[in-house]
C-alpha cells in the first residue's frame, strides 16, 4: 500500500502514535516514545518513496524495540535504576538492521529488570489487567497486541519472546541461536541470549526475521551462515511434514484442561492439513530446567559483577539476591551443566534425524496467564509448581539446543485469555517452522484476535 | 622407499623394536609396546604392499601415541594409578585414522598424571639425564628424539607437545583448535586440549598432521572446515612473507642469553630467506597465563569430579591437590576468564590482520632444559619464575586463541640442549607456517642433531 502510495508512512506514525496515546497510560508498553523522531523519519521515508528510492522491506513501518538494545541517541534503561546514566551511544546491530531495511523506531518497550527481576514491571495484560503480562518481553508483547506497534522486537534467554506472546495472543519467535545478533543488546545469559522477532502474524515474523538476521562478528555467539528467503516457501503447506511430539514431557500434568485441549486441537488441525503426528520421546528434557538455571546465574552474575559491586543499592532486591547468589555457583557446576547441556543438544538432534521430524509441536505454556496474586504460590492444580515456574517448562529447552521456537495463538481459555502453540524447529530451519504455522495460521481464526480495552469500551 | 620394496614395513618395526630395547631402559618413552601385534600388522602391510594396495600415507610405519588416546584393545593408563581397570574398548579418533592411513601403533608413550601432574614421569631427558625432559608429552618427545618411533602423537593444552619438543631436539605441531579430534583422549581442559604430531622434521609434521586432521562430530570442539593438503605449498619458500615479533613479551628478560642468540639468528635467517620481521605489540599477552590457568583448572576439576570422588587416594597428592582447589574457582571467574580470553584472541587476530601477518615467530622456551633439582625452585638469573613456570611463557597464549603453533630446533645451548623456535599462524592454516618452518629448517643443521646414549657410547 506504501509503494502504491495509498498510505503514507507519515499515516502509519500518526496511527501508531495516536495508539499509543490511547492505549499506553493503560498498558504500559513503553518507556519511552520517539515521536518527533519518528514523524520526521516517516516524511523522510515517504519523500524516498515518491522518488521510487526503497530502503528494504521495512521501508516506513514503524518497529518497537525492547529497551535492552542500545539505540545511538537514547538511553538503555534495561528496567533497572543501575543504568540510570548510561547512553550506549551506537546502534545495536539489531537497530541498525531494521533501520537499513527502512523500519522507524517508534519507541522503547519495557522489560523485566535485566530480563531477569521477578518484580512486576508497570506493564499490564491488555486482556486483563489482573493477570501477569508475561516476561520480560512484555512491552514488545503488549504493543504489539493493542496495535501500537506493527511489530517489535523482543529478546529471549528461558522464554522472554514466546511467553509474552502466548500471554498477548500475538506470534513470537525465538530464532537459531546465532542467527540474529547480540551486539548492543544488555545480555543476561550470553550462552542462552536470543533477539527475534514478535508481530501479528507468522508472515510479519518473516519478514522481520529477514531484516534482522545475519553474522556479525562483533558477536562472538553470530553463526556465518547463509539467511535463507523465509517467505519463498511461506504458503507451501505441509503436506507430508513430520511433527513430532513428546507427551510425556510436553503434555504433563501440569497443563491446564483448557491448554491441552487448544494444542491437541492445532495437532489436529495440523494433520487435517497432511501433516503426520509422530510421538517421541527424549527424556533428557526433565533436566533442562536445572541445567538452564545453572548456566543463565552464572552468566548473569559474571555479567553483572563489575555494576554490582559499583551500585548495589541500585538493583531491586529480588534481583540483587539472584545476582549474588549466582556467585557461589562453582565452575566445576556451570561446566557440569554445559556437559549436560551437549548432551541434551545431541539427543534432540538425533530425535529429528532418527524420525525426519520437521518440527516438533507443544503448547507454549502449560497454562494461561496466572492473576499477579498467583505468581509466586503453588498452582492449586499443581502445587509442585508457581505459575512463574510453569511459565517456562515448555519453552527453555529452544535456549539450551539453541534450536528454533516459534509461539503462535491457538486458542482462548475460559477466561478468555488466548493460548499459544509452539513449534520447534531445526538448527537455521526457521524457514521450515514459519511454513508449518503459517498453514495453520490460515485456517484457523485465532490470529485476528485483538484485546478490547476500556478506553474502546467506554 | 617401502613402495619401492627396497625396504619392509617389518624390518621399519624390528628396527624400532630394536631401538625400543637399546633405549628405553634408559630414557623411559614407553609405557606399554605392542610387540607382536605390530610384527603382525607389519607383515600385513608388507603383503598389501605386495599386491599394489596402499591404505595411506603411513602404511607401515611405525607410530607412538600418548598414553591419554584410547586403543580398543590396551588399557588407558593416563599416568595415573587413577587409571587402573578402565578399559576404553574403542579406538580414539586420532588412532583410527592413523590406522586408515596405514600407520602401525608401536606402543603408547609416557605422561604426567593426566598431563596435569606436577611429579616428574619416569621418562628421562635423553641429552642430559639430569635435566627435564619437559612435559607433558615427554615420552612422545624422546621416543622420536632417540628415534624409537618414527613420530608420536602428544597432546597440548598449555605447550605439553611444544616443550618436549624443544627440548628433546624435534619438531612439534599444536594444530589449530578444532583441526584433530580429541574423541577417545583423555581431557584436561576442554577448550584448550590439542591432539597434534611429534616428529623429526616439519615434512614428517606435515604429512603426520594429514593423516590425523578433519571433522569429527564426536568432538564437540571439532571444525567442520576443509583440509588442505599441507604439503602442496612446503619447498615454495617464504620470500615476502611477513613476521610478526612482540619483542616486549617474547623476549622479556626471563630468556636466556643462549635462547635469544639462537632466536634471533632464526629471525636473521629468515630475514636472509626473504621474509619481513615486523616489529609489533599485543599487550593483552600479559594477563594471558591467569586466564589460561583459570580456564584449565576449573576444565580440569569438572573433568575429575567423579573419579576424584571415588578413589581420591589413586591420585598423585599434587595432582589431587590441585584438583581440589579447581573447585573452589565461582563460574564468574571462569567466565571473566573466557571474556579475557575472547579479548586476546580477537586483538591477536586483530595484530595478524593489521599487520598482513603470515605468522609470528618466538622462542618455543625461554630456556633450555632446567636441572631436575632446580625445577620448582627460583631462577637465579630471573627470580620471579621457576623454571616449570619459565616452561609455558611461550606456549600457552596459542591455547587460548586456538592458533597453530609449531616448535622447530633452532640450536644448541652452551649445555649442549637443543633450543627451539615457536611459529604462531593464523587459525586453519597450518600450512603457511609448515612452510615458513620447512625453509628455516633447509638451511639450517639443527633437525638432524641426535643425543648420543650412554649405551651407544660404552
Amino acid at each position: 500500500a506504501l509503494l502504491e502510495g495509498r498510505i503514507r508512512s507519515i499515516d502509519l506514525v500518526e496511527a501508531t502514535l495516536a495508539r499509543i496515546a490511547d492505549t499506553d497510560s493503560q498498558v504500559h508498553a513503553y518507556v519511552a516514545v520517539f515521536a518527533e523522531q519518528a514523524r520526521q523519519a516517516a516524511r523522510q521515508a515517504d519523500r524516498e518513496i515518491a522518488v521510487g528510492r526503497l530502503r528494504g522491506p521495512l521501508h516506513g513501518i514503524p518497529i518497537a524495540v525492547k529497551d535492552l538494545c542500545h539505540l545511538r541517541d537514547a538511553p538503555t534503561g534495561a528496567g533497572s535504576r543501575a543504568m540510570t546514566g548510561f547512553a550506549p551511544g551506537f546502534d545495536a546491530t539489531v537497530v541498525r538492521r531494521l533501520l537499513d531495511a527502512g523500519a522507524i523506531i517508534v519507541g522503547k518497550t519495557v522489560t523485566h529488570e535485566f530480563a531477569y527481576g521477578v518484580n512486576t514491571p508497570p506493564t499490564r495484560n491488555p486482556w486483563d489487567p489482573a493477570r501477569y503480562p508475561g516476561g520480560s518481553s512484555a512491552g514488545s508483547g503488549v504493543a504489539v497486541a493493542v496495535r501500537s506497534a506493527f511489530g517489535a522486537i523482543g529478546t529471549d534467554t528461558g522464554g522472554s519472546i514466546r511467553i509474552p506472546a502466548a500471554i498477548e495472543g500475538i506470534v513470537g519467535l525465538k530464532p537459531t541461536y546465532g542467527r540474529v545478533s547480540r551486539h548492543g543488546v544488555v545480555s543476561l545469559g550470553t550462552s542462552l541470549d536470543h533477539v527475534g522477532p514478535m508481530t501479528r502474524t507468522v508472515e510479519d515474523n518473516a519478514i522481520l526475521l529477514q531484516a534482522i538476521a545475519g553474522h556479525d562478528p562483533l558477536d562472538f555467539g553470530s553463526a556465518d551462515v547463509p539467511v535463507p528467503d523465509f517467505r519463498a516457501g511461506l504458503h507451501d503447506g505441509v503436506d507430508g511434514m513430520a511433527i513430532g511430539v513428546d507427551r510425556a514431557y510436553f503434555f504433563y500434568d501440569g497443563v491446564t484442561e483448557d491448554v491441552r485441549r487448544a494444542s491437541e486441537d492445532a495437532l489436529d488441525t495440523l494433520r487435517g492439513l497432511g501433516a503426520r503426528i509422530v510421538d517421541v520421546r527424549l527424556p533428557e528434557l526433565a533436566i533442562s530446567s536445572e541445567t538452564l538455571m545453572t548456566i543463565m546465574a552464572a552468566e548473569a552474575s559474571a555479567y553483572h559483577r563489575r555494576r554490582l559491586r559499583e551500585r548495589p543499592g541500585d538493583y531491586d532486591p529480588a534481583t540483587r539476591l539472584s545476582l549474588e547468589l549466582g556467585e557461589f555457583i562453582p565452575a566445576t557446576h556451570y561446566l557440569v551443566a554445559q556437559r549436560a547441556r551437549a548432551v541434551i543438544r545431541g539427543r534432540m538432534a538425533n530425535l529429528f534425524r532418527a524420525h525426519h521430524l520437521d518440527a516438533m509441536v507443544s503448547p507454549t505454556m502449560p497454562m494461561t496467564a496466572a492473576l499477579l496474586t498467583d505468581l509466586i504460590q503453588p498452582r492449586p492444580d499443581w502445587p509442585s509448581e508457581t505459575p512463574m515456574l510453569s511459565c517456562i517448562h515448555h519453552s527453555f529447552s529452544a535456549n539450551l539446543t539453541g534450536q528454533p521456537a516459534l509461539s503462535v495463538p491457538c486458542g482462548v481459555s475460559a477466561e478468555g485469555q488466548p493460548i499459544g502453540v509452539q513449534f520447534l524447529g531445526r538448527p537455521f530451519d526457521e524457514a521450515t517452522i514459519f511454513r508449518l504455522a503459517r498453514a495453520y495460521e490460515a485456517t484457523t481464526p485465532w490470529t485476528a484476535l485483538k484485546p478490547d480495552l476500556s478506553t474502546e469500551r467506554s
